[in-house]
């Protein structure tokens, strides 16, 4: 890459402000000012946010980062692009049983991006930030001769002491998931080839609810306040239920054996996956499922599915933790345990 | 911009484990997890970091995006591109009055890096997490097709409610910096450019000591208490302190006067200076400087300097704040007002 022949600078922040009113002042005060709702954010104006956590509460702190052309499609509208960098924290904080706070934002932007899509991706974060009650704090936006790139570290609060860990487990314990699994995944297969849905034998709306999966992740932020209260450990499924359950597994020292029919599935993955029963591994290992998966003390499953309802969430018993220390086993209707290919996605 | 072929993912936390040990899993276990030391990191092994901020005080957020190609030159050596990217963000804890606490780190490596860059990188991040007493939390490392990317947001502790502002500057404050000015632009224009060393008549070692300003900030941490407990107000000069110090008096709704030969300057910058008067405009609008500018009651100043002084870092009074509503005037030893043509620098 040759030396830039503009000025170098540090990193410009979104909260400062330009003498002469700069490109970069106008994209802020037009865009982003509007979410900065939370007073700690000084309307953007000063170099860092304020943030006084609740008494008593520790805080929870998560961070991703998501890139075009390998997280997003670049043509995917940058609305659904904002509120999917948000949500996939917001799912982090919800498996940890942390209650969102606000959020910092950086924006790496190609020059080739424009008013509207900027504009777009404001109105989309700005949504979010609203429904979840989740302001943005500050941020940052810089050049990049790169794919938009978009970082955003979300807090959250939890009791002191009591975030929910992936360490907990506990022999006995259930294992639970929210929603249902494998949408997203069949979604993208469908994104990158429309083809594939006629195969599956799906209508169009069929399609399109497991594609807006794939674009829109559901952060369980609703129930964030149960799973601190009732699970013994908790992660949200990102990288394929199969894998996340091994890593939780692992970190908690203890085995867990699932049920494969009782894995919920919505009706269009169902109606996939009768045509073609081999996408069960993509249901079971695909990711980017963004529900919470916990392990919960028996005698507290139904008091747990109870209340998750009554917030609009449905939660599933898919199976039990065991004691030996190992992964988790997928059993088949048949009792014969599935084995992947490839239990959980890296891209390194 | 293609498709991707490979499945797409959200993105891959540093905090999850793969099953398999991927690529990633060993990249953070060899060069991220040694500095995760803060006990709320949990190794990173979990999805998210915990952290219980001290009692009575407030989080101070700050976030800063850096890009190969944009911000530090793609051939920089890596531990000093890692000790910038954390050094910005404790430039502005420090200017806030706010003691560090941690920080998370987005990380978007392009396929060509390799474990050497990777090494130096986490080694020079570890080294400065040590040295500023700012560990690791958290963060996420993802694939990029385009340059080198990273974002760290860094966390620090204040008194509640005593954020040093941008808005709290009153006529009769005196206005201070630390440290010299002007020795990263210089330092930038050297590194663009060898052979303007010799005209500005400085040895290889004046040279030196000027490019080493632009590659490594001095985050003045060592004052952050100081800050909070003398300024009026403050903001760190990243964008150059004519055009920060308009800022501050903007925010306060205030004017300043500064006396050009009161700014503090290096031997370096002194000897380009006397050979090319035209570089003050660099010297005063360059940026990079990640001083601290700061107003203070006239009566605190001499403790302020003296405390400050104690603690390793030169406090020099440059100018007074005054009344009107304006922006900073710079004036020369003639007592004519110097006139920048771009007192500040945005790349947008």
């Amino acid at each position: 890459m040759a030396r830039p022949s503009s000025q170098f600078n540090g990193a410009i922040s979104m909260t400062k402000k330009q003498t002469v009113a700069s490109g970069e002042e106008r994209l802020i005060e037009r865009h982003f000012r509007p979410l900065a709702k939370h007073p700690g954010a000084f309307n953007l104006v000063d170099d860092a946010a304020a943030l006084a956590p609740p008494a008593g509460c520790d805080l929870v702190l998560t961070v991703d980062g998501i890139v075009g052309g390998v997280h997003f499609f670049p043509d995917d509208p940058s609305d659904a692009i904002a509120k999917k960098a948000l949500r996939v924290n917001l799912s982090d904080l919800a498996a940890k049983g942390a209650r969102p706070l606000g959020f910092l934002l950086t924006l790496a932007l190609p020059k080739e991006i424009g008013e509207r899509w900027l504009a777009s991706f404001a109105r989309g974060l700005g949504e979010d930030a609203d429904t979840y009650d989740c302001p943005l704090l500050g941020g940052d936006t810089v050049r990049t001769p790169g794919p938009v790139t978009i970082s955003i570290a979300a807090f959250g609060a939890v009791p002191h002491g009591k975030m929910a860990r992936r360490s907990g487990a506990r022999p006995g314990d259930r294992v639970v998931v929210t929603g249902t699994i494998g949408d997203a995944a069949l979604g993208l297969l469908l994104l990158r080839d429309a083809a594939i849905g006629k195969r599956w034998g799906l209508d169009r709306r069929a399609q399109a609810q497991l594609e807006a999966r794939y674009l829109l992740p559901q952060p369980r932020t609703a129930i964030a306040d149960l799973i601190g209260a009732y699970a013994n450990a908790a992660m949200d499924v990102s990288d394929g239920l199969a894998g996340d359950l091994d890593k939780l597994c692992r970190a908690s020292g203890v085995a867990a054996e699932i049920a494969v029919e009782r894995v919920p599935l919505s009706d269009a993955a169902r109606a996939a996956l009768a045509k073609k029963p081999a996408l069960i591994e993509t249901i079971l290992t695909g990711g980017d499922d963004y529900e919470v998966l916990a392990t919960v003390p028996a005698r507290k499953v139904a008091a747990l599915r109870r209340q998750a309802s009554a917030a609009g969430v449905a939660v599933t018993e898919i199976g039990t933790v065991t004691a030996e220390k190992g992964t988790a086993r997928f059993l088949g209707r048949d009792g014969k345990r599935l084995v992947f290919a490839h239990p959980s996605f890296s891209h390194f």
